[in-house]
Parts: structure tokens; sequence; C-alpha cells
């Protein structure tokens, strides 16, 4: 979920639908800073910008606060990215590399308008 | 999530992402056919337009394909309503009425730029 004020949104999200703070971590690479919020069986990302020309910025004027990306686990990440390509789906990155929580990720462009992650379980 | 067509995102989601089909209903009062995909721990719910004058072509002409809403499984539909009410969340439904798979769902207007949709566990 891209929000634009981070702490605000987190507040939300714990008050009132009880969600518990996981990961906070800023990414001055990508210009965000992202916490997740865990759910039984799933967790919710959220992503702010972080400096003043982050590409967030430009999403959340265009698109405004919202979801951004949707996020598969997936057991073997370079397995699951070579039946995307295979399929037909544009791969954003060729070969996994590190994502926020350190674990191995790989971006897919938007697929039925929905850009996707996959990260190794 | 709204894709235009139903049966092509479906083959997309089972073949290339392995999910299974669940739930398949026509709802004519809402201008909508869904299809549940099941994933562990959460399912994924394809919307796509019913007959010529659904809302859905609206959201679908105006967005695109795309994220629609995010639907979260509460214990208690009628606490959680009143809770998100108290907490200033404005409600599209006032009270809690059947959805798609028969329980009770109760939608809150878009917060965060999401638009939310509680079902009884």
């Amino acid at each position: 979920m891209a929000v634009p004020d981070l702490q605000e949104a987190a507040r939300l999200y714990e008050t009132v639908f009880g969600m518990t703070r996981g990961l906070h971590r800023e990414l001055p690479e990508h210009g965000v800073e992202v916490l997740f919020l865990h759910l039984p069986g799933t967790d919710l990302e959220l992503l702010a910008p972080l400096g003043g020309d982050s590409p967030l910025t430009k999403f959340l004027e265009s698109h405004g606060a919202g979801m951004h990306h949707l996020c598969y686990e997936v057991d073997d990440i370079y397995a699951a990215l070579a039946d995307c390509s295979r399929a037909g789906l544009e791969l954003v990155d060729r070969a996994p590399r590190p994502g926020a929580e350190g674990k191995l990720v790989a971006f897919i462009k938007p697929t039925l308008g929905v850009l996707i992650e996959l990260q190794q379980a």
C-alpha cells in the first residue's frame, strides 16, 4: 500500500484494524521506507516516500494513496521467474535481488493491471 | 481484482500462478460475476462486469483492470463495523448484508485509498 505518511497510516492499521507492526526499514536506494503489518496468513506492506525525489511521490501524485503491488511468496524464485517469463509476462527484474526483508525478490510488470512481486519463501 | 474477462483472467491465475478455482457466482443485482481463487492464507476474488450497464464497466473504463478492494475476515462483523464507524471511517453499508459467498459483508469507503470489505468469518 502506498501511503503519504507511514506513521499515520500505521496508527490506523494498528488501532482500527488491530494489525501488529513488523519490520520497519528505510530503503534510500529506492527512495522509500517500508513497514510491514502482520495479519494471519498474509502481510500488509506500507510504502512511503523517503527523500524529495522518491519515485513513490510521483505514484502518489498520479494515483493517490492505495494499493501499489501484490507480493506472492514462492518456494523457488528462480523457477517462478522462469515460469512467468515463459508464460509471456514481462519481467522488471531479469534476476532475483535482495528485497526489503533481505529475501530474494523480483518484480513482474503489471499483469491484468497488477504490479507483481515474487519473494523467495 | 477487477478484470474485463473472468475466464481469461482465471486461466492466467490458474496456469501461471498455480491457484485453485473456488466459488463462481453471477450477482446480477450488482452487475458482476465473481470467481474466487485460493491461496494459502488468503483468497483472490476476480470481479468481471455482468450485463451492459454494470458499475464495474465504469470502473474498468476509468481505472483499467487492477485491484478493486481488500476484504478482511473478522470474527464479529457487527463489532468491527461499529469500531470502524467510531474511528471515523465512512461506511458504505450501515449494516451487514449477505455477500457473494453468502456470508455477511459490509463495505467501508476508501480509506488511505483502499476500498475495504469486512466479511464475517
